[in-house]
């Protein structure tokens, strides 16, 4: 399908995902995608066209990843109206408005929204911080995005378990402080961990990310990747990251 | 206390720990130590003057190695008589005969043995593998020490939280592939992991180990340290493992 004529909104800008010629709408007061969801969408287990959801898309960048790694469709599933009007602009924008389908709703309900067991990846870059003691305005939209105010981790994965059908796959990137909770609630929700991957700033640097996947009614057994260090010592992006581009060329 | 004049039994030899002048009896056909026991001594957090205890201590090394990082006095269990037999003759072959205590017994009788939360650290560097389906012969000791044939996951756990303070900690090596499990496991018996760094044999291969601590009663949040990558792409040993041995001369 030819791409659409799509318009933009006050201060949107379109980025370049630098793969497929994809291109994505983006506003710089709203939640920006960074390198958590291109590791998360390379991460994940994507079948040549399989089913996928996605939980929290904010602006759709992971679906367009996904489609470009060969999904057949991706439905993502965003509470914020605003990107998930981003979102499904740049579904239009990329002429893969038929691929990549954008709900803006609550995943809390989705046993209401979509039929259960019909996914054979559900993925989510969700809220990372749970809700502290401080307060935090409902105009600060980031803000939103990084704490659980809408979803914590228990809802995401009650919302995976939902989606995912048996031997089906969940992919998450989150905070590796949290990796006994995450655990934990994907275990007790039927999904067992079996790939984990944590990413290194450095080499010399404590990991800021941790990529999981499980897989619904597997045994228990871990495959720990090896170590995804983003920059070298001279502050230039690895070989492990200039590769993902590589591949998607 | 100056060194006892300690006998060997046939087979037996006296190895040099490289580390305050230590020195440690082994058997060619019992299980030797190997990196993973020296690796654990220095990733347990042992405060000075600590009070620790070893589960599964084999040969002692673990014992020896937290008492030349500062320890009070190690207690371990070891099961295998002739391995609790050549520990206790290490431990006098150093003089430290009063400081590293061995008891040969069954460390799934443990509340029996020692009374409860006595202990600031508990180690283990316990089997690794659970029992498949294959037959292990009771002649073949290495295997012996490899399999959960006399102590599972949930026994080492079960017997570190009887023997550990309140606030203590336990410190354990094992697989990376159970990890899911151990996480598990710790968090049922009330003790949080706090601590958590995955051993890679080189930068680009999956780790073979990992060393998890944690804290009875804490609240959960893992620290995720840095890689420890063992060797160079030369094939040497990395800075970080030579660091280990600089640190105790």
């Amino acid at each position: 399908m030819a791409p659409a004529k799509v318009g933009l909104k006050p201060g949107e800008r379109v980025d370049d995902l630098i793969i497929n010629n994809l291109k994505l709408i983006q506003h710089p007061e709203e939640f920006c995608f960074s390198l958590d969801a291109v590791l998360l969408a390379h991460f994940a287990s994507m079948r040549q066209n399989g089913v996928a959801a996605d939980l929290g898309a904010g602006t759709g960048v992971i679906g367009l990843l996904l489609l470009a790694r060969g999904a057949a469709v991706v439905t993502g599933i965003e509470l914020n109206p605003d990107l998930a009007d981003m979102a499904s602009r740049s579904a239009k924008l990329n002429g893969l408005e038929d691929r990549l389908l954008i709900l803006n709703s609550d995943l809390r309900l989705v046993h209401d929204l979509l039929p259960g067991g019909n996914f054979e990846l559900v993925v989510s870059n969700p809220p990372y911080r749970p809700v502290g003691g401080g307060y935090i305005s409902p105009n600060d939209r980031v803000a939103m995005a990084r704490h659980e105010l809408t979803a914590s981790l228990t809802d995401i994965v009650a919302a995976a378990r939902h989606l995912v059908k048996y031997r089906g796959r969940f992919a998450m990137v989150h905070l590796p402080e949290r990796l006994a909770e995450i655990m934990l609630t994907m275990c007790q929700a039927g999904i067992e961990p079996k790939r984990l991957q944590f990413v290194y700033p450095r080499v010399d640097k404590k990991p800021n990310m941790v990529l999981v996947e499980g897989i619904r009614g597997a045994k228990p057994g871990i495959d720990v990747l090896p170590p995804l260090v983003v920059y070298t010592t001279d502050g230039n992006y690895s070989e492990n990251i200039m590769k993902l581009y590589e591949q998607d060329r």
